[in-house]
């Protein structure tokens, strides 16, 4: 049973009529009736030793612990309003809690999203086979709600056959970064190192893109556990299947200095990328250009919604289809 | 530095102008904009070994988690509508989770509160000092969102001098369970110690009281880290003293066979009550008891708000002062 099958089936219900749960579990933001507008929230669960490392920068997980929820309400074309901080801390370590705080409320303020409440608690100490006992892991729930108005809801569900595929920024840096820390990648330069290891501590959320993009996108969804399998959540949810063009997607000129087969494998099923994937009909071009104009952030067409008999393949500068054997994150996974 | 001064510090700051955010840090819930309502927001993390103990029934973990944060939703007088749900599993165990989710989703279906989204993962191997290797604790974390008309707005800064204080149901009991565990407690009956387990285990969230007095209660918080503790954040909020009259305390017949000691304690400062602790002007004692028969859950007068200067004491029948030497919980205390 995978992270995605156990979502399925023990935590996806109907929504019963007359909620004002508008769209639940399964998106990257559930929306929730509010008054003339929709509310968007999401929740994401960051802990040490399985989503950061150890001793990790405290200012840039301040960053990030909201960047990828902030992600997730870019995907939804939210605009943040507030969210909610859980943090469980092995001891009140005050240069520790003041950079934290330092990196998170920059994000914060400038997004204009308020810290509304939350909850503090310290790690337990778990007690080990014999007398020595390890301490629970540092643990970072973030719930950021956001809003929109209610005729530009936009879920994974609306890509249709003939939409363009499109992915902001670049993507696979912050997989490099991990490449380089196990020492999959060596013999880069210093600069390069520096440039994917801010890709993975420093991610942007391309929130006035996903702002922009209203009523032009028809589904999007945040990158966050690499591109094919989250392209996947869309077309699934949408039920339609895409063809990408592998020479179209977007990647840095330090991430092209790696070896092809890396470039493939972090671009395609990299993971930590935070950028948003999205369809639209070919009429939007225009419109895409101007969204992405207007928000500062790149976007790059990297494919095309087919029918869901298609699948979905990736294909080089031919046209013949590339074999992409690898799968996309599973925290689940044996 | 302890768990209020830690938030006091690092996460209580000014709420901009112009922000959605009517109510931040500092209450049971946030308290959002959303068109011609309120949106209540409140967010309680759970961690194994420090909340609960390893091995605990998950049917009444699942119930617990939800009710801990409808109990904040209570106080704030608010319907719940919607939740998020954080969790972190060392594996996917099918029969554990269809307990957890049975317990939850009992409640859930009973408040009309929909699971609208969240995050599951792993829990993460923490590496032991040798070769050992402990696995992080099981964590929840729930998101619980709800709604009320925006002039029955009602937080911990509205008790006035003169004010009566109000408590629901019975205090001192969870605690007692405590206390059976540990061996405090001896020659109990089974059935006092199963009921005691039980208030425990299946907290029942005063959600239709906390409703019911809209406009009628000034001040309201819910009861989970002692009684005098949780008063005195209503003190703090509200710039007020309060008398509390140790014989009006609401005790079960239970925790009456338990050494005087043992009740005073217990009911005084506790914790994981979840009952609501409100206050209202003396001209509303019939409002308050019609809410009290309208939600059928008993409310016991226990004592009256006075001026800041009195500060917060507990008389006797003879309307002494009683030593009240215990302190609320703290996470963080050394």
């Amino acid at each position: 049973m995978n992270e995605f099958e156990l979502i399925d089936r023990f935590f996806t219900r109907a929504v019963p009529a007359g909620s004002s749960v508008h769209q639940g579990v399964g998106d990257d933001c559930a929306l929730l009736d509010c008054g003339e507008r929709l509310l968007a929230v999401t929740t994401d669960l960051l802990l040490e030793g399985r989503h950061f490392p150890p001793g990790v920068d405290p200012l840039s997980l301040g960053h990030k612990a909201l960047a990828v929820n902030l992600s997730d309400l870019a995907a939804a074309g939210a605009t943040p309003r507030a969210f909610q901080l859980a943090l469980a801390l092995p001891r009140a370590d005050e240069s520790w809690l003041q950079a934290f705080c330092g990196g998170l409320f920059a994000l914060a303020d400038e997004h204009g999203c308020v810290l509304a409440g939350g909850d503090t608690t310290r790690t337990p100490r778990l007690a080990g086979e014999e007398a020595s006992s390890a301490e629970g892991p540092l643990t970072i729930c973030v719930t950021a709600l956001g809003d929109l108005p209610r005729q530009a809801a936009r879920t994974r569900a609306g890509a249709r056959a003939g939409d363009d595929l499109w992915v902001s920024g670049a993507l696979g840096e912050a997989r490099a970064a991990l490449a380089c820390r196990s020492g999959e990648v060596r013999s880069l330069s210093a600069e390069d190192a520096a440039a994917f290891q801010r890709r993975m501590d420093w991610p942007q959320p391309r929130v006035a893109l996903g702002v922009a993009l209203r009523g032009v996108a028809t589904a999007a969804i945040d990158v966050s556990d690499g591109l094919l399998g989250d392209l996947g959540h869309i077309l699934k949810r949408s039920r339609v299947g895409a063809v990408v063009e592998w020479e179209r997607l977007p990647r840095s000129e330090a991430l092209r200095r790696l070896p092809l087969d890396m470039q493939r494998r972090f671009s395609l099923a990299g993971g930590d990328d935070y950028e948003l994937l999205f369809t639209a009909a070919p009429a939007q071009r225009v419109a895409v250009e101007a969204a992405s104009a207007a928000s500062v952030v790149p976007v790059s067409r990297i494919g095309r919604v087919v029918a869901a008999g298609e699948g979905l393949r990736v294909i080089d500068a031919d046209g013949a289809p590339m074999a992409t054997p690898w799968r996309s994150f599973d925290h689940f996974a044996a």
